[in-house]
């Protein structure tokens, strides 16, 4: 059976209603690139009144949450470093409260300045990332020099836009000769969306795919013939970050998203209630079409920014 | 059933009998690293004098032809270039007599000067590879620089020590972008194992194994969602370019090799007989053990070199 779609101030209260904590991705429900959709702010400042609970949370584990920050400030949107989860500070949160990652121990990341930040925001130590020893192009005589690293607890692997084959040459070398050795994953999106300015006049903005986390962490994966731990949406991992910060009750709880193979399925993979919005990189069709996705969500609206008619009444 | 072990004079002369064309696995078969298999000069010398041909069939992409004889002559075994058939001169050949590539076209290379030297032996042009602007760290702002480029036909993807992410961008968005455009990995191979001295004289060669072609392939299959045309043993296309260059009748040829995996499964894939020799990679058990392989060898022996009592008769 298709979800219904929300659409009359009535509905959207009696969703209000029964839920506590919204859990809403970024890119898709908040905004579409450097686009505030519209109603956005009016819906979360409405929220915040009726006492609800917001975090964001989002699979880019290149920023870090003072990073984030900076973005919502930049759009005008109200927002607090404690309400944002990206998969790098989910993969800081899961070392250091669910796995309880030994104090004595380091990560070795394949990733960038913000994965590092979120690692020190919950004291654990790290190797690699952009340590300036590790972004060199290595020769065959350098195989020599490297070998396990007992100190090396976890291999981290996130969007590393240095990958080189050095830090995958270490990394694969921890994760094969490290006893214990950890791996895990921020996310496994096969490819990275950006958009930049043209010189076109006709396109003055080009959107462009390039490789994502998923693919730069997939060396690791092949090599090691390890599965590894994947932090990000849809993985439940995630869900287990939030919740150890946030103790929430998933029950009263509601994931927003616009891509049904991260969002809606994280929150199915979690145990908690999902809302589509329409307008983001989900065709109608693939939910309500001949041939709809096997991935339901439980209710759909055509822009989170319409909650805000609550506002106004 | 278990394959028979061949093991007296009588059998080998049968074998060799019904045989016309050798294609003989490099590491495991002929030396192990740096030290030739025992009896395997002299078996060599003995299949020449008997009119048999030899080709040597090895997955390493990173060497041209050249460079693998010059391997051959330090070990000081007899061969030469047209009898050597690593992955690289089999994409080479696979692209040029198998694909006719067009002439007007380029290949984008993902790896080293070796494999450029394959394809520039068949009069492929190509782009990538050992190119300084393509050995770099690039940063967000140059996303704007990788575009689509009609020239390039082909990405091929081998091993790469000087791997980034300006060169998986590339090939993503030739893959992505360029219509028609093929996309072929020299091998499938995980790891790449190397050796190097140490200063322990207890163990003064240190044995040891890092990401493979096919792990710093992985990024470009992953992202781009498409199937690649691997070159490599056990896929069949080595076979095609190999018989593309030698005419032979594959009903009197023989696969030699050490690896279930990659050497008999190739064999197998091609529909040429296959020999399996004990001592490398692959245990006894593996064959005549209470749980065998699947893939099954028509023939085992100990080492190619036993066929050297032949040669003292």
């Amino acid at each position: 059976m298709a979800p219904p779609i929300l659409a009359s101030p009535e509905e959207y209260k009696a969703l209000i209603d029964s839920v506590d904590t919204f859990l809403l991705d970024c890119d898709g429900v908040i905004y579409h690139g450097a686009n505030v959709v519209p109603g956005v702010k009016e819906t979360l400042q409405m929220l915040r009144k009726a006492g609800k609970k917001i975090i964001f949370v989002t699979n880019n584990a290149a920023k870090s949450r003072p990073q984030y920050l900076k973005t919502f400030e930049k759009l005008g949107i109200e927002a607090y470093t404690e309400e944002i989860f990206g998969s790098g500070y989910a993969a800081s949160v899961y070392l250091s409260s669910v796995l309880k990652f030994p104090k004595d121990k380091r990560v070795y990341v394949i990733g960038e300045a913000g994965l590092e930040e979120e690692l020190e925001a919950n004291g654990i130590a790290h190797a690699g990332g952009t340590d300036p020893e590790d972004k060199v192009f290595m020769g065959r005589d350098d195989f020599a020099c490297i070998g396990s690293d007992p100190s090396v607890g976890a291999v981290l692997c996130g969007f590393d836009i240095n990958i080189n084959y050095k830090k995958l040459a270490k990394a694969f070398t921890y994760l094969r000769e490290n006893e214990g050795c950890l791996f895990l994953l921020t996310n496994q999106d096969p490819t990275y969306p950006t958009s930049f300015s043209t010189d076109d006049p006709e396109h003055p903005i080009k959107h462009a795919l390039f490789p994502g986390s998923g693919s730069i962490s997939y060396p690791l994966v092949y090599a090691s013939k390890r599965e590894p731990t994947v932090i990000g949406k849809p993985h439940k991992p995630m869900m287990d970050a939030i919740i150890a910060e946030h103790h929430f009750d998933p029950k009263r709880a509601l994931m927003v998203g616009d891509n049904l193979l991260t969002d809606i399925q994280f929150g199915i993979n979690s145990g908690v209630k999902t809302l589509l919005v329409l307008g983001g990189v989900t065709k109608r069709e693939q939910v309500f079409g001949d041939q709809p996705s096997d991935i339901k969500p439980d209710l759909v609206m055509n822009s989170f920014g319409d909650l805000a008619v609550l506002a106004e009444q």
